[in-house]
């Protein structure tokens, strides 16, 4: 049995789903991982990281749309509005999803769904440099 | 240390929660593992994993007549559509809670509170099949 | 590779947000870990683990504020209200968010970004005492 730690870094564009998937199994792949548990932790309190269907880029907008109504930017209610009105949403936004994220890995490859990706939601408006650490135990 | 996989497969009569703690509790101790952790990851993007109370059945038909409020079927701001009015709601369902749950193992049993259990929630109207990949890593 | 087992209680005064990343650090200090991932599992189903912004106490009032609005207490809807009128909307905040928690340690440090803490989230108006049992597997 052993371990791994790494670090990805994501740039996003503002607020949407990131597929990053690839990187995930790129790494499992460099340092030939076959069966164990892979962990992923987002460094952040104002984006998260979600597993969801990577077929139709529908089912992306329209999650963003819900949460978009569900926690609207500049909602009154909020006093938290340091860095503008899209600042206390993010952090609500990221308190109904997670940051964190446990896999198995099987021969070699994350024990995702046929239809699963894993994406990093951002929920701010303006572009972001977003940190995740990368946990590996196996063999 | 040492590891090991499982796949269980649930099948649902539509949408609910359906406990599974058994067969959870049933792989621990048929492979002997006394302390670890266990990792549950679904498969799926239109149904989750969730840890709640298992006493109460009126807690399970509260939860989801919250849900079907907050997301309700056939919602006009969906447009992801493909699969009928309940295809998007899922999705959303799914986002708003999890597919994964990590736990650790004490003395061969879950370290469960004594109200809690673990259930399977199906977001679907129809009967599905669904798949939960397990992972331990301990003694 | 080895492992642990530890049991936490953290005392609640009611609703609100406690932050416990301190008592975690403290129990890999002492056990020298240095390399691994420490899970956290909260044995209840009326409050919740959470991982959120350390800095301005505003984004704790106004998740507060966010979820009281969400799920009412005494909403018509529940029919579970044993205990309460913040009873099941305690549930529905549990399902909303998660009792799970998986960080990876680095040179016996948690991998937390620097604007993150480790909250409980207490749901009920009472207080309470709760239990969380960690875990690590490491070095």
């Amino acid at each position: 049995m052993r371990q791994s730690l790494h670090e990805l870094t994501i740039p996003t564009r503002g607020r949407g789903l990131y597929d990053f998937t690839d990187q995930v199994s790129a790494w499992l792949a460099k340092n030939r991982f076959q069966t164990g548990l892979v962990t992923l932790h987002l460094r952040h309190t104002s984006a998260s990281l979600l597993i969801q269907e990577n077929a139709d880029p529908d089912v992306r907008r329209d999650l963003e749309a819900f949460f978009s109504r569900l926690v609207p930017d500049g909602d009154p209610l909020f006093i938290h509005t340091a860095e503008g009105d899209d600042d206390m949403p993010a952090h609500v936004r990221t308190a109904l999803t997670t940051v964190n994220l446990s896999l198995p890995v099987h021969r070699g490859r994350l024990a995702l769904g046929t239809w699963q990706g894993i994406y990093l939601w951002e929920h701010r408006r303006a572009p972001h440099s977003r940190t995740i650490t990368l946990h590996f135990v196996g063999e």
